[in-house]
């Protein structure tokens, strides 16, 4: 979808959250470039020449950071409970059925999918995705002529679809310690470190937002990860990996590595600078390692890692050590921020037997599940521009419908956490990306 | 909203849950009494003189039961997520909030109350409730005129909805073993067990679909359990009642009876009859409860008990020992089915560390989730004729909305799964109770 630009305008609106804060009947001006020109709290400040748009009962919100997806994955949508007899139904048994997914996808197919996940993503409020992207080559692990054909797919798709894209580009080596890819994975690889930094060179060439993504301590050999760290380091880019999903990639790591795959990350150098490093879930860790990922930040993904098995994020535990928290929609099966923030929180209240784990004494919980969101998972995908409503932002912002049954009756003071505690992605009814209504 | 009563018609949908199994393309006769006349899967046996309306690209479901709501506690969305500085924010601090709610309602404001939450679930495709219900009398505990007052209200909202309603009665008569009730629960209090019973009477004789809910262990003695049991015996009713739903309560049971809750009510009668009992909740439960609950309910809230960090449900326990497994919106923070289903399945992914635990091999687990959402619930509440699509039952029906954007792409095999395991109340578009559309 190519929208038309606008010139500069005010939204008025029931409420927004501005800079972190709840305000009451704000009006936020946006320049013609659709970025956040000023904060009108006084109407008599509005400029009274610009066209005025007038939202009603609705709250606007920054708009949502999807900072973990795997876009392709939205195909397997509910067609990976059933099992055989015999068959041991877990993580690796879900991974056989996603592979033979990731297969089956040329070009027109990953673009296809890539897109139709992508406008989905936008109908429920996200406005910015990471895209964790590991199908780079053909079939038989032959790159297409353009080494970065499957990338450009999906750039286009975002494009297509007016979502803003942080490509992290994922690489992959190996099935594990001394074994080299299984069939179904050699798409996957790039053949070696120097080929995959010459396709991530490429990209960055052409001004792509881009991370760096080392699958995993498994599929990912130490040495390869040392140069990861230093390409990092000398272009200013963040780094993702999925980190300690399964009890077994910790048990494969300590018999490689003889340390868990946290320690083997800061080993290798990728958690050296603060805020740049993103550990994808992070459920089967120690002190040592919620010691070290307390500068960097954690992405839990609570409707992925409760469907395959994988655990609860210790959020608590993570949040009381300094990491950040952000959230991704992962394997797609559910594309809900709204959801994930809620089952961040309430799967801790299970995990602990209490009540109110992600917020302190006297903080909003709404305010901290939505930071979670947006300004955190911005943060996590090196774009700390994005994620909030405040002057000089981009204006991406979604509207939350205050009549909708799920609010009625709710009063003012209860709203965030109403939205962030009980509501759904079914909320959103606007959606803006840079200024350009994709909802 | 009073509908009218239609003549005899005919629905035809893409697919619909018949009897427990998925049909493409069935045609559904309703007679005019709003009851299911036949089920044609063959177009040439369709009555040609009937109308006949074109559902189009939806999936007809059997209407949803709710087998646990308390409806006046959805007044506190989203209200109960702020703490001060000490609080310890657990259950019990959550009760307090919950009772201040209580206290400020009068006859006209339980209607409101209900009849807005009554209202979400039929929007969110439930067509049948069981309203545990336990707000009697005055604030200082006198009965109304008539004793029986709140229930007429509750009664009425449901009416005015167009929900079907199985009031279960709640007798609650003290704070904790020797413990008087507090200030705040003697609107819960009717003095005697004899004068609770008589309002059951009143209620019995007019035709009101009930059942009978002593609260808790904590807040019913065991002689009053017996008396209940003796009496549902006597007159075929069913026996709903909270069961270690937290650690203290098993605590406080078992200093009072050397003994578990479920143990408590199964020595009181309550569970002497197959299927005629439900313990909603019973998280912390040891191997004799389960035994002992086999042959009866098990209600689960998951959204709820997460909300109180009551702990995960070890529905995959209950299901082999041979309990059925229903659900309930309890709190109504959420009103959600779909939810709740999910999470059932969800919640034991994480507890177990494995996928798929509420099937077993081949069977499908989205009729799994479907069943416990609709007939199990219907069987819960004694409605055995309700939660199922098939000849002679009413047609309680939803619509799933097969376009909608969670299901776009879905094959036709994973249309259950995708519905039951990703969707939410917002794929439901329309709603039939008895034959007339509430949605």
């Amino acid at each position: 979808m190519e929208a038309a630009a606008e010139g500069a305008r005010v939204y008025a609106a029931a409420a927004a959250v501005i800079d972190g804060e709840l305000a009451l009947a704000p009006a936020i001006e946006v320049a013609s470039d659709g970025t956040i020109a000023a904060i009108h709290r006084d109407p008599s400040t509005i400029p009274a020449a610009l066209p005025r748009y007038e939202l009603g009962r609705r709250l606007l919100l920054p708009g949502l950071v999807n900072a973990h997806s795997h876009a392709f994955q939205r195909m397997i949508r509910g067609a990976t409970h059933r099992r055989r007899a015999g068959d041991p139904s877990d993580f690796w048994s879900w991974r056989e059925a996603m592979y033979a997914a990731a297969q089956g996808l040329d070009p027109a197919g990953v673009y296809r999918a890539t897109r139709a996940c992508f406008a989905e993503m936008v109908r429920a409020g996200i406005t910015c995705v990471g895209e964790f992207h590991y199908l780079h080559h053909q079939v038989d692990g032959r790159p297409y002529d353009d080494p970065n054909e499957l990338s450009r797919q999906v750039i286009q798709a975002a494009a297509d679809v007016g979502i803003r894209l942080v490509l992290l580009e994922v690489f992959y080596a190996r099935a594990g310690a001394h074994s080299p890819p299984l069939p179904e994975q050699r798409r996957f690889c790039d053949g070696s470190i120097d080929a995959y930094l010459a396709r991530v060179d490429a990209l960055r060439g052409e001004g792509v937002s881009l991370g760096l993504a080392p699958h995993s301590v498994r599929a990912a050999p130490a040495d390869a990860l040392r140069e990861i760290a230093a390409y990092a380091r000398a272009h200013g880019l963040v780094i993702h990996a999925h980190v300690s999903e399964q009890p077994r990639e910790n048990e494969e790591c300590a018999a490689e590595h003889g340390r868990t795959p946290t320690a083997v990350f800061a080993e290798a150098g990728c958690l050296d600078r603060p805020r740049t490093f993103t550990a994808v879930h992070a459920v089967h860790v120690d002190d040592g390692d919620l010691r070290r990922l307390g500068g960097q930040h954690v992405c839990a993904c609570p409707t992925t890692e409760a469907d395959l098995g994988d655990g609860i994020v210790p959020a608590l535990d993570h949040r009381l050590r300094g990491a950040r928290l952000a959230l991704g929609s992962d394997s797609n099966a559910i594309i809900d921020l709204f959801q994930e923030a809620r089952l961040l929180e309430m799967d801790e209240r299970l995990r602990i037997g209490a009540r109110i784990c992600l917020a302190g004494p006297d903080e909003s919980l709404g305010l901290a599940l939505l930071r979670a969101a947006t300004v955190d998972g911005a943060s996590a995908l090196g774009r700390p521009e994005l994620g909030r409503l405040g002057v000089g932002a981009p204006f991406d912002a979604i509207c939350v419908d205050l009549d909708h049954p799920t609010l009625a009756d709710v009063g003012v003071d209860a709203w965030l956490d109403a939205v962030m505690l009980t509501g759904t992605a079914a909320l959103v009814d606007q959606v803006y990306v840079g200024g350009v209504r994709r909802r």
